[in-house]
């Protein structure tokens, strides 16, 4: 029913606009890395999962007031399986909770058949009446590297219910180079980005705002590059790794943003999340963690909210 | 430990030359297609996963004289959220209590840090008490977009703990070749084939068969792009989709096997596990489903057993 439900990227553009800030939180938990308070006491999946979800909550908490969304990745909690899915779920329904978007990153790829049971698992409503519906992000992250058919489930499903895709094309690890780069002619990722304009340039999926719910992840790289991408993606909201630990910087990603600021999201995760382990946030107190991460967050949205400044 | 565990290569073709055949039935339980039996009474996830879990076990009991090992689809188990995580860890478990080699089908691929979480996850051996160790599968498969270093955590585990590695390299959905053919020069496919042999060929990775414990998923296509690829990958084991219900014949798989009969196995999914929707499976009586599912496995062995005889 078009018209019922509100678009991704314009919700998004709302909430980019009230935090003044285009700053994307990642939750990436590791249990070694947790406060020491927040420790499991014993050797269960279940308490490693409850510890995970009350440090999310933390995280969350201390993040919220700063930021439009956060991104979770649930390859984090996958180690504590079913204990471990139940924290993602959870995670995802307390930021939303928070007044939160919430990205899952969950990089899903498989061939057609299988797609539309892990749309159904990641991005569609719970059939079930022993799930909460708050549980299911407002975005995924997709491989996309199936093909158009691997991908129409999601693409169907996103726009039915106002949620957004964020399809991989140019991923901030290093070593993606060595798959992503070969032989003459064009880049793997040109062709990637080439084919995701065209499978979400369409009418019916676009929101007010002239982007569509078919999204790019796309690190930056040198500017040439970078500002080549932004331009074969016209109308593709873009989620920006790479920012903090792994060494972007905003003048870096700022070619990645349309004229007037929207147009993508930039990602920070450990150098926000673990900031009490930087030597410069010294804790006073070891309940003292959720400072330091609010600090860093702060300081995260202040400068990724350069980009929404005119050019 | 070197000489502690055995190879997963070697421990593969024990099992293919015990059955005689290298078929591997795939598990890809759906809600709908389940035996009328077998269908939850009520709109709970945790019932949908039962159902499901029951339903593997039925096939795991039909297919287990037959073959010598099944792919379990986990796309398939996670729309029951963190149930149907557990419902898919029981079922590898029950698998193994079969005495059946299990592939989990997790096509999983990011970067190096959340690769590391993900090998955990899905390789490795649990570090809780409350966790099954028998719920680990013996190879899983991969996405290797992200490049060697997404694949280093992997790596290391499957040759710790011989285990096994199927990397996706031609996939067989047609919609694929849109992403995976383009520009002039080598195909992607070919340059995927190229670095998974590179990953895979060191001698600390090979078993005693010569084969490696980093493997490839290769679908059927012509003739002699397919032989090329087996020719790229000569000491890559291979699994093989798309027979039965996607098309492809023992003929057309018959060069990805090495000449003694070796390298390859052969999955079929739905053609086995929903033979009783097959009219020429007629059911005497609703619990007949496992016989359907038997014969089907039984044809499916026989004929997947050809490409052990000497070419």
């Amino acid at each position: 029913m078009p018209g019922m439900v509100e678009h991704y990227c314009d919700r998004l553009n709302d909430a980019v606009r009230r935090c003044g800030t285009p700053a994307v939180v990642g939750l990436d938990p590791v249990l070694e890395n947790l406060p020491p308070l927040l420790r499991p006491r014993d050797r269960r999946a279940e308490s490693a999962a409850r510890a995970v979800a009350a440090f999310c909550r933390g995280v969350i908490n201390a993040v919220a007031p700063h930021v439009p969304a956060v991104k979770i990745n649930i390859g984090f909690f996958e180690p504590f399986y079913g204990a471990g899915i139940e924290a993602y779920g959870e995670t995802i329904a307390y930021a939303h909770e928070r007044g939160l978007l919430v990205i899952g990153d969950v990089k899903r790829g498989d061939i057609g058949s299988t797609a539309a049971l892990y749309a159904r698992a990641h991005l569609d409503d719970p059939p079930f009446e022993d799930i909460d519906p708050a549980r299911v992000p407002d975005a995924i992250t997709l491989a996309p590297y199936m093909g158009v058919g691997a991908m129409q489930p999601f693409i169907e499903t996103a726009a039915r219910l106002g949620r957004g895709l964020y399809l991989l094309v140019r991923p901030s690890d290093p070593g993606a180079d060595e798959v992503h780069e070969f032989g003459e002619g064009p880049r793997f990722y040109e062709h990637l980005a080439d084919l995701v304009h065209r499978w979400g340039f369409s009418e019916e999926l676009l929101g007010r705002c002239g982007l569509s719910c078919v999204g790019a992840v796309v690190a930056p790289k040198d500017a040439e590059s970078t500002q080549a991408l932004r331009e074969l993606l016209p109308h593709t909201p873009l989620l920006v790794p790479g920012y903090g630990a792994q060494g972007a910087t905003m003048e870096a990603c700022r070619p990645l943003f349309r004229a007037d600021g929207t147009g993508a999201v930039v990602n920070a995760s450990r150098s926000v999340i673990y900031a009490y382990n930087q030597p410069r946030f010294a804790l006073r107190a070891p309940e003292d963690w959720t400072s330091a991460v609010e600090e860093a967050a702060r300081e995260f949205a202040a400068d990724a909210g350069r980009a929404l400044e005119p050019a």
